[in-house]
Parts: structure tokens; C-alpha cells; sequence
């Protein structure tokens, strides 16, 4: 009889869950659960809607995840006719940072009358921007006090991280601060309202929460220094035992067995996060492959048998991605993003037309156009910086810069020149990774851009010198899910006893895979070398332009009102 | 009686014809004639048009400017009703460097039908850029000669101009080049054909064929040193008596008074050039003023009592644009055209639709957007090279740079910022005549945008810190030409005896003008640093990634087909 595991990632609008065979990763079912209360960003849902919220908020609703569960997976047997004793585990996956505050049964705050007016009391999602006082807070002692942990981040704890949340709960509402007995990941949470058990996993707890398998966590003196309420924030509210990605947090209980339809018992792996997780689903389980989730932005996984200090990379974690690995992980803060502005805000009418008449989009047209343009042709150099640097310049405040052009210039060829940029800023990653000492000898893509646009991965391929190939399955994160969802159950039970049997087993790739044409190799090695320059000259401090233009910028809109 | 005088502007596609009221300046009419050959840019016009012209050729047909008279100047009467011996003088102004081939009696060889299917034998517009081979030619033996008269050039003689344009005529077509008694500007052929006399005027001597009035032309062996022919060019073909701008060139001949409807016997101005022609029809006589012809590219003309050496400068000619004073000449290369070309090619649909829902154009709607933005705000700078900069670093080979873009960067901010970019542009201009002792101390416009553009006005008076006027008519260099035409006249026959004094009466200002807001200066004087910063940077050496990314560029579309 066939065994089958359930994945569920749970994203920023919906959840999705998959139901897979855990023999060969074959899919036989989608279900998406949109979240009824969707981003939380204006104002709190019914019948609160009279709480707004403050500039950069965005909240969930812990409800909302549960419903997923009731309506999705119900919905996955229903729709297969699999047999609930034929599922042998479940995983999910979960944005991170995205965290909540509850009470020591793991009751969210929000889900309280008396909490519930309060905004602080409900689901923090990763994108929720507010908490930067806090951030700047966090990484202003960590640089005085020379926090050893600090490099390990690239130098910048982020604000969505998930001190700088609990801090801004502390400093803006300190009584739910000290109501709240547990702050916790969104991603363990869940697990915990499906095992009964409360567990933390060592992605989110590495890459979000500072914690490292030899280390541990920073130590009260420096929580406290930040604010003497918060220095016991570790053992007050969080957990000293950190699960390693791969094993199992504990089994289905009989209310959790009751929402989704499966047996009571059924195994369930320890939370995991979305860009992690896709690592194993795209085939990669050891070092020298980089695992890049290209999106409206970019994710690189890279894997390693050692610890390095890789310039600008978002983490490094022993058993962040895979157990007995260390995960490094790195990004670019804008890629999908760019082409999306550009089309929205940078494209004239004749090629919205054009597609119109095609019947495909604007993208399609100009991907058409930009392909027959040879590397170089249209003397168009960009930084890739509308929406900062993420790795390896860890500067927010940079922006996005576009040279060479001419009245002869055509959208076409701004279009590739953004796309070559994106390659640009890529292939910076992949060499501060090698200037590490960690082999990057191919690229495996996934997350929706490699499958759409067939120019991007050429180009990226004659950038970076590399082959790209792309993860076989259209849900990368909830097949990985799924994935650690058989070894949670182990073999005994028809599973997998580790994720990379698993991964042999149930992953794969595309047939389509893009080589580097040397010819344009050659060129693209010409201008990357003019764009190094660029992004040295900008961005490391010869010309603060950038800064000095947000800056006036600031001021401008400080003055207020028309004048 | 009133007196009247006509001045015809012969531009690019048609020529202007204006009848002025000597006494006031007061407008009466314009008549326009579109020439029927228009620009000659890819083959000889019927019946030769079999005669295909190479890439960057651009003639005119000197038939068209004689048609021009016989149907413009008798219109102006006929609609006006003004009797031709009320017509006391005419004046006329020309693009330049327009030139072409004649005998000795001014018969163009282009009429002639031995030569007629021969190009070279046809005038050479303005923008006629295929001797760009001689012009570097040119340049390359006046810098190996150390020539002195280099430097009043910016240090480099343009494609377009007269020793160009001739030494291509000797290269490609030596027996034309021999067939050739005079090689003459347009605007002192079409004199010459009104008047029966030949003439050479000042200004177009000065800016285009290197004449000045201490020095004369160029020595006959720096030419031998371009090719042996060429020794005697200016004895042989050109003409060492130069006439100052605002002298008689002559009167009306019997056939010249039949095809324009005037008398014969009146007044012939010496031939000028519409920029040239425009700084006192916008009442700018004396040192101290800039003049601003802002269309698809500005052209600025500062007068002063000396002669100095401006950074970057088209040239200094004395008696170049008014008599008795040096007429500097500096300009952008790209102007009015980067609005074009962010309309056409960067603009996207919705405020196409805004501009026709609201029935205006789409500069408007930009415009309005863009008025509503503090400077500053956007965030963004621009550096104006989208064809390149002709003042003050004179380097066609300087490309267009957009920085500080954002995923929330609107069209309207891209707007003004390329305005401000013009702007900054602007300003360096300035700033290079008063480091070099030229004072400026306010900005006349003309040229069409500033009429039609409210929001860039007030951009550079804010950006320069001066007051921007504009000239009170809308046909300027017209007025400008009926003017000379009127002094031409002289005061015995109800003109005036000196262009001052013209000016003074006919000439005038729009009520309108801009003063700089000290708020918005103080921005813009910050924004002007980093300008200047990225122009030094990118413009003198530092990094030429420009000229780079130009190579790249030629190199790959060298390569040919697609690969």
C-alpha cells in the first residue's frame, strides 16, 4: 500500500498544502486555504476594526492558520481518497520571521478578550517594519559591546528578526509584554497546536533569534542592557532546547487528528521555514550547490561542512537547512520586484498593447524583444538596488541606478539591463561565497521567476559562468515539507529514517537546465567588471550619494504641506 | 507711414517669414513654407531618387530656400495689406553649419545637371554628420600643431562645421571639390541671391569656419596639412572679407523684389544664425545676460567686452553675434529632446490615458505631477547625457545616468528629475562662464519650452539661483532677423541706425518671469554637489565606464546576426 505525506507552507496570503507520495514524490493534490483575515496592516479585523494601526505594521491572525488545517487538509484526502492511516506525517513550512506572544498553553494573546484591542497582541508577520528603533537598538550594543554573533549576520540584526519584534512589544505595550508567558515563531507555534508539545526549531531560532548549536543564545547581560525587563526575555518567554530541521516534534493529538482528518498519532516534523525548507526539495542535501528561491526577491541557500564568514550573508547555522550541515544563508532584496516596477512604472504604452493583442503579458514582450539583444548591445549598465542591497552590501539605504543610455534607448533594453543587474548581484553573492572558501558549483533555482522567464536564467547562466537548474515541482516549500514529513514518520513506519533519503527519493529536478554560452560569458565578464566598480564606488563608501539623496529626501518631506 | 521690416527664419524642415512694425516690434504676420524636399536624408529627391545617400547624411535642396520667398514674403503682403514701399528692409537667419557648393556666379551645382546626381553637390544641413572621419582628422592635426585657436572651440571642432563638411566634399568627390569656384554657408548664399552680391557674415565665419577678427582663418599650411588641395580653401573657395553682424549686405535686385512682391532697392541684412540671431530679439544687447534657446537642445550666447577662455565652450566670436562685443556660445546637446524621449519611451499607460481624458499631452500631466513634489523628494538624479554633453566636457561619448530609484519611484519624479538634470546642466554652464570672468547675472529664454513648461522654469531659476525671463515673442529669431533688417534700413529710411537701438524699440519681454525661491535653492544646492560630484566622476576620467560600455557596445554589434 502506497504511503503519502502532507506538506503545508504557510505563506504571507494563504496556506497551501500538498499531499505526496513519500515512494517518489509524486503530487497528488493543491489545496490553498486564503487567509480569511488576509495582511493585517490598516486597522484590526471585525468587530475591532476601529484599532488602527501605526505606519510599516502587518499582522496575522493565529486563527486564520488553524482553518488552514481544518479546510485544506480535509479537502487533499477528500479529493485523493487517500485513507488517513495511508498518511504517515506532516511538515509545514512558515514565513520568518513571524512571531506571536501567548500564554503559557500556547493561547495567542490576540485570542483573549481582553488582549484582543491590542495590536501588539497578535501575529507579528515577517514583513511587519516597524520594530527598526528596536533593530537600530539591538545592533548599536551588539557593535559596542563587540557581540561575537554579530558577523555571523553580516554585521545587522534585521528589524523583522525576532528580538526586534519583542522588543517593540516591550517598549510600546509592556504589560502584554509581561502578560505574554511564551513569544514564540508562527512556525513552531502551529506545530505545537497540532503535537500538543511546544518545540523550537533551529532554522528559525538560528537565522531570526541569534542562537548557534555551539553557543547558544546571547546572554542576559547584553538582553539586558538593551532593557532590564529584557534580559531574562530567553528563559522568561523562549526555550533553551533548540530542535535540529529533520526530526520529529511529536505526533498528531486527537484534536489536531479531528481538524484535519488524519489519524491521531500521525507523525509531524519539526517546524521548518520556506526558503529553508525548498533546499532539499530542489535535490540539494550537500555542500557545493547554491539553492536560489528567486521571487519579487532572492533567497541563497548554500550548504557547508564548516562554519565561514561569508561577506553580507543574512546567517550562517549548524543544522539550519539540513542536520550535520551548516546553512548559510545569503539575498538580494529586490529581484521580481525591479521587473515589476519597471512594467508598472517604466514601460509606454505600445508594449502593454502589444501584449494585449498577443494575449500575454508585458513581461512576455519585452523578455521577447530583450532576447533578441546580444550581452552588451544596448550600452545599459544598472545597480540593482530598488529596494537596497541585502548580501553582500547590507545597506538598506542604497539605491537603484541606471547608466548608458541614449535617446535611442528602448524599454527592451532596460528590461535586460535590469535582469542583467539582478545576474550582477548574483554573482557577487557567488563569489563572496568562494572568497570564503565555500564551493558554489552550480545554481538550483526555484520560486516561481526560473520557470516564467527563460532569458533571466540564460542570462544568469552566462553571468555567473554557471549551470542553473530548476527544481522539478511547482511547490518547492511544501513538497519539503512533505519531505521531512516521511522522516518524521522513519522507515518503520514506510518513511524515511534521514531528509537526504528522502530527498533522493521524493525530489527532483526540471529537465531544462541552462549552460553558460562563452561568447557572452566573455562580454558579461567585461561589464561585470564596470558593475563591481560601480558598486564598490557606491557602495562601499567613496560616494555616499545615495545616502546623502535619502537624506535630503527626508528632509524634503519633513518640511510638510506645500510650500 | 508706419515702416515695416521682414525677417525670414530658414530653419530645418521650413522656413518662417514674418512681417514686423519697425517702430514698436509689433507682429503683424507669419507665414510659413514647408520646403518640398524637406530634409534629403536617404536618397536624392525625383527624379534622381535612385541615388541612395549613406548613413548620417542629412541635405536640403537649395531651390526650396528661393521658394520660400516667392511664397512666403508674398503672402505677408498680401495678408496684411502693407505696401512694399512701406517695407524699408529684410533680414534673414539660417541654421548653420548649412553649406553647400556653387560656381562662381552662385549657381548651386546641385542646378546643374552635370552634378546633379551627385550628393556632395547639394547643400549639407546642419546635421549632415558623415565627416565626422575629416573632423577628427581636423582636430588631430590642430592638437599635434598646437593651433591656438583651438581652445576658443572647447578644444575640439565639430562634424558639423564648415572645414568638416568641405574636406568630406574633397575626400569623396574631388572632381565636385575642384568643379566647386565658392563653397558657401546657406545663409550667405540665399543673401547673395537676394542681393547679387556675395557676401560672408561674421558669426557663421567665427562659430563654424574658424575665422576670427584679430586672427583671420587658420594659415594655409595647417589645411595643406589635412590634404595638399586643401592649402588655398579659403582663397580659392571662401572669402577673407568678413562682414560684421548688423551691417548692410546690400538691396534687393530686380529679380530677388519679383519673387518676394518688396521693391527693389531695399534693404539686405548680412546673413545671421537663428540662435545668434535671437539674443537681441529678447532685448539682450550688453554683457551681463545668458540667452537660452531651450527646444530639443539648448543653445546658451553670453556676450562681453573681452574675450576669455570658457570651459568647454562652442566658441567666442567677435563681432559673432552683435557688433563691437564678443558673443560666446555654449550648449547642451540634449534638452527638450530627453523630455521627448522619457515620453515616448518611458511613460506608462495611464498617464497616456490621463493626458487624452484631460485633452492635453502627456508633458502636461507629468508636469502637473511632478509640480506637486518638493525638490528633493523623489530622491533621485540624474545626469542629463542622453546624447552626450556639448558644455562644458564637450564628450559625445557621455551617456545618460538615472540614481536613487526605488520599488515606489513614479514617472513624475523620473520627470523632474531629468528637468533638474537639464537644470544642474544649466548650471555648470553658468558656472564655467563666471569662473572665467563672464558675468551672468540673470537667463533670457526663448526656443518654445519655456512657454510651454511653467515647472522647468521655475526648476532653473531655483537650480541657478538667477531670474529667468522670456522673450516676448513667439517667432524670435524671426524678430530677430526683421530686426537687422531694420538696421539694415537704416535711420534715413525710418529703421535705426545700430541693433541696440532696434532692439530697445522692437524688441521685448514676456511679462512672465521666474525668481528663485531660497528654499528650494538651498535644496538644489545640495542636490547641484552631488551632481557636480557624479559629473567630475564620470565626465573627466575618473571612470570612464561610459566610453567603455560605448566599446562593448560597438563590439557587439560588430559581431553581426544573431548568435
Amino acid at each position: 500500500m502506497a504511503k503519502y505525506a502532507v506538506g503545508i507552507d504557510f505563506g504571507t496570503e494563504s496556506a497551501r498544502a500538498l499531499l505526496v507520495d513519500v515512494a517518489n514524490g509524486r503530487e497528488l493534490a493543491t489545496e490553498v486555504y486564503g487567509y480569511e483575515n488576509g495582511v493585517i496592516d490598516e486597522h484590526l479585523p471585525a468587530p475591532d476594526g476601529d484599532v488602527r494601526l501605526g505606519l510599516d505594521w502587518a499582522l496575522q491572525d493565529p486563527a486564520d492558520y488553524i482553518r488552514a488545517f481544518r479546510q485544506a487538509v480535509p479537502s487533499l484526502l477528500a479529493t485523493t481518497g487517500v485513507a488517513p492511516e495511508d498518511v504517515i506525517g506532516i511538515g509545514i513550512d512558515f514565513t520568518a520571521c513571524t512571531m506571536l506572544p501567548t500564554t503559557a498553553d500556547g493561547t495567542p494573546l490576540c485570542l483573549i478578550d481582553d488582549y484582543r484591542r491590542r495590536p501588539h497582541a497578535w501575529v507579528k508577520l515577517w514583513k511587519h517594519h516597524a520594530a527598526q528603533p528596536q533593530a537600530d537598538r539591538i545592533n548599536d550594543l551588539a557593535r559596542a559591546r563587540e557581540e561575537q554573533w554579530l558577523p555571523l549576520y553580516g554585521g545587522k540584526i534585521s528589524s523583522e528578526w525576532f528580538y526586534s519584534k519583542s522588543l517593540q512589544i516591550l517598549d510600546e505595550d509592556p504589560d502584554l509584554y509581561a502578560a505574554a508567558d511564551r513569544l514564540i515563531e508562527a512556525a513552531d507555534w502551529v506545530v505545537w497546536q497540532l503535537t500538543g508539545v511546544e518545540t523550537r526549531n533551529s532554522c528559525t531560532a538560528g537565522y531570526k533569534a541569534i542562537w548557534s548549536k555551539a553557543q547558544g543564545f546571547p546572554k542576559a547581560d547584553y538582553f539586558g542592557g538593551l532593557d532590564p525587563r529584557f534580559g531574562d526575555v530567553v528563559d522568561a518567554k523562549m526555550s533553551r532546547e533548540i530542535m535540529p530541521i529533520g526530526q520529529r516534534a511529536g505526533v498528531l493529538t486527537a484534536e489536531a487528528a479531528a481538524w484535519t482528518g488524519l489519524r491521531p498519532g500521525t507523525a509531524v516534523a519539526v517546524a521548518n521555514v520556506d526558503a529553508h525548507v525548498s533546499v532539499p526539495a530542489v535535490t540539494v542535501t550537500a555542500p557545493g550547490s547554491m539553492v536560489a528561491i528567486m521571487g519579487t526577491s532572492t533567497c541563497h541557500m548554500v550548504l557547508g561542512d564548516r562554519t565561514a564568514l561569508v561577506e553580507g550573508m543574512c546567517g550562517v547555522v549548524e543544522d539550519g537547512i539540513l542536520p550535520g550541515l551548516f546553512g548559510f544563508e545569503a539575498g538580494q532584496s529586490a529581484v521580481g520586484d525591479i521587473f515589476a516596477w519597471f512594467v508598472e512604472n517604466g514601460v509606454p504604452p505600445e508594449y502593454h498593447a502589444a501584449a494585449v493583442a498577443a494575449g500575454t503579458d508585458v513581461h512576455a514582450v519585452l523578455a521577447r524583444e530583450a532576447g533578441k539583444l546580444r550581452p552588451g548591445e544596448s550600452g545599459l549598465l544598472a545597480l540593482d538596488w530598488w529596494n537596497g542591497n541585502r548580501s553582500i552590501l547590507v545597506d538598506v539605504d542604497l539605491t537603484g541606478v541606471l547608466m548608458g543610455a541614449s535617446l535611442a534607448t528602448k524599454a527592451p533594453e532596460i528590461y535586460r539591463s535590469l535582469i542583467e543587474a539582478t545576474a550582477f548581484g548574483t554573482r557577487m553573492i557567488v563569489e563572496a561565497f568562494e572568497a570564503a572558501g565555500v564551493a558554489v558549483n552550480d545554481i538550483v533555482t526555484c520560486g516561481g521567476l526560473p520557470e516564467r522567464n527563460p532569458l533571466l536564467m540564460q542570462i544568469y547562466a552566462d553571468v555567473t559562468g554557471l549551470e542553473l537548474k530548476i527544481g522539478g515541482s511547482p511547490q518547492t516549500p511544501a513538497l519539503g515539507s512533505a519531505m521531512f514529513g516521511a522522516v518524521a514518520a522513519g522507515s518503520a513506519a514506510g518513511g524515511y529514517d534521514s531528509i537526504v533519503e528522502a530527498a533522493t527519493r521524493m525530489a527532483r529536478l526540471s529537465s531544462t537546465s541552462y549552460r553558460p554560452n562563452s561568447a557572452h560569458k566573455a562580454v558579461y565578464d567585461d561589464l561585470f567588471a564596470e558593475y563591481r566598480t560601480l558598486h564598490d564606488y557606491f557602495g562601499r563608501g567613496t560616494n555616499d550619494v545615495m545616502k546623502r539623496l535619502k537624506s535630503i529626501r527626508s528632509r524634503a518631506l519633513a518640511v510638510g504641506g506645500a510650500d
